[in-house]
């Protein structure tokens, strides 16, 4: 059994990243209304959040900025517009899309509101992660990296790229569950594999999951049990496809104290169902769950839903094929 | 790790039991049509379910028969008019629920098609559960027993009712997570629990689980993973309030090449999207993780959703008074 089995309990060094932001602009062209991020960084705070993803910062040279939020851009002076210096114990942090980011786009850590730069790649894209990771480090960043489709990975190609990461300064890598196709006990042998090199290298393990299976949450506290402690969610699950780890299951579920999950609820009552009833679609559906199943990118359930097909049986045959 | 971990194999003595009918009618007061049923017994022929719940049969001196459909009473007639002698391999079971029942309705089974009677009893009601299992035993018919809502039992008393359960002929002992409040960790701590006992008496363990906290599906392959054998699913989760471990997740998982998902999915297109779009509204909501959280009965936040109520945070409030 589990270093949680007492759920009583908890664990000092867990950290909870709310990706809303991130993760659920994928959804809607990252256009949340200063409004809202206000509110959700407000919320974030009061539920004792410790770190909130503002966005992307993708390059415009690669995405038209006419086409997008500005939360896919996220410049420290978007972000100032809405949290000023940020003193409060809540923490920020934004996202390079490895190969659609551009380094010179991150000043230094001194002049930024900024704490985290996190760095998503493919497996294959490891070199340019790691000159990111160690662009954002030198110039005072924390750093963390995602190592995405790691279903889709060969296990002797993981331990590589775990110690090519252990010697950067990376402070913390993620298992990333791109596909939402791993079961708990996946989980389980990919978060001790993933803790051994943490171990040599004293880095931090994270833990982003996809909700196609309706494991998200299961796999993101199976994580937690097993002794990852940055834990990724979004309020309501928002996120691309079947979005991620719900906030309010992962904070109800935490036993520290400084957590608190009503302002969670309130926070979703008060602006998350305006986006359901304005039409923003995302989360478990049967499209989503066949791809997690076959353990593949999501983008064919993506359109499948956005075509408002109804012919799931139709829609896994051609999975199939 | 679990004796699942090799996620490629299988284990002959997983039972699947559907259980759409029963936990369903309960969103719908059973009034499923004909054409539903043999639908969906066909379809868990073609799936390789082991086990059809056709219902409960609740007494007429209980409950008004104008008042529900057919489902909630589901005498042999009512059965045979959809299965005739049922010659498949697909068993078929009948809920009784304790308190609610009346032994007399339950004929030999040498003259009814049904193979299984599963008893249902509050921790407190086990002398009459009892008493409802030997009945049907003697009348020729396997038995289950449910244990109902032991989230807020103590653990001795469940020891007391596991080994009166023990001593008599029921063939499987359920584990129920009725207000779908426990986690994956507790679910492998009571299911160790559970079949020790098993062990001791010859019995077999089942699981039956409710998706309060977007946990059904993950505790129903966690206590998989444990040893526990019979395990209930329902289409597209419907079921009480949150709903159930959904029987597409579960037959995706399961590797034995009896089952086949596929059905499922063509099941679901055809005939359950259509309840969905009449209104019948049942799944994972943020009414039923605050009861499920809060280890309380989901009535309450059955009234929530039957009131339209949008008022998240004010009801979570109410919760915790």
């Amino acid at each position: 059994m589990k270093e949680l089995s007492n759920l009583l309990g908890f664990r000092e060094s867990i950290k909870v990243v709310d990706a809303t932001l991130r993760d659920g602009g994928l959804v809607n062209d990252f256009y949340f209304t200063d409004d809202f991020v206000k509110a959700l960084y407000q919320a974030n705070i009061d539920a004792g959040v410790d770190y909130m993803e503002m966005g992307y910062r993708a390059s415009k040279k690669v995405f038209d900025e006419s086409k997008f939020g500005k939360w896919k851009f996220c410049s420290d002076d978007h972000i100032r517009e809405i949290v000023g210096e940020n003193d409060t114990d809540l923490k920020l942090a934004i996202m390079a899309d490895i190969g659609r980011h551009d380094k010179n786009d991150f000043d230094e850590k001194v002049n930024s509101p900024v704490d985290l730069v996190r760095v998503a790649a493919y497996i294959h894209q490891m070199p340019e992660a790691i000159d990111m990771v160690e662009d954002a480090a030198k110039k005072g960043y924390e750093t963390s990296c995602n190592i995405m489709a790691i279903s889709n990975s060969q296990e002797e190609d993981i331990k590589v790229a775990l110690d090519m990461l252990g010697k950067t300064p990376v402070d913390v890598i993620y298992i990333v569950d791109s596909f939402g196709s791993l079961y708990p006990e996946q989980i389980a042998r990919i978060a001790d594999l993933y803790l051994n090199f943490a171990a040599k290298y004293n880095k931090k393990i994270g833990i982003h999951a996809h909700n196609n299976q309706q494991l998200a949450f299961a796999n993101t506290i199976e994580a937690c049990g097993d002794g990852v402690d940055w834990l990724d969610g979004t309020y309501l699950s928002m996120g691309r496809g079947a979005g991620n780890c719900a906030m309010e299951l992962l904070l109800g579920f935490l036993k520290n104290p400084k957590y608190n999950v009503y302002p969670v609820f309130k926070f979703i009552e008060d602006h998350m169902m305006k986006l359901k009833d304005d039409g923003i679609v995302w989360g478990y559906d049967l499209q989503y769950l066949m791809t997690g199943l076959l353990n593949q990118h999501p983008r064919s359930a993506i359109a499948f839903t956005k075509e408002n097909r109804r012919d799931y049986a139709e829609y896994y045959k051609e999975l199939l094929i």
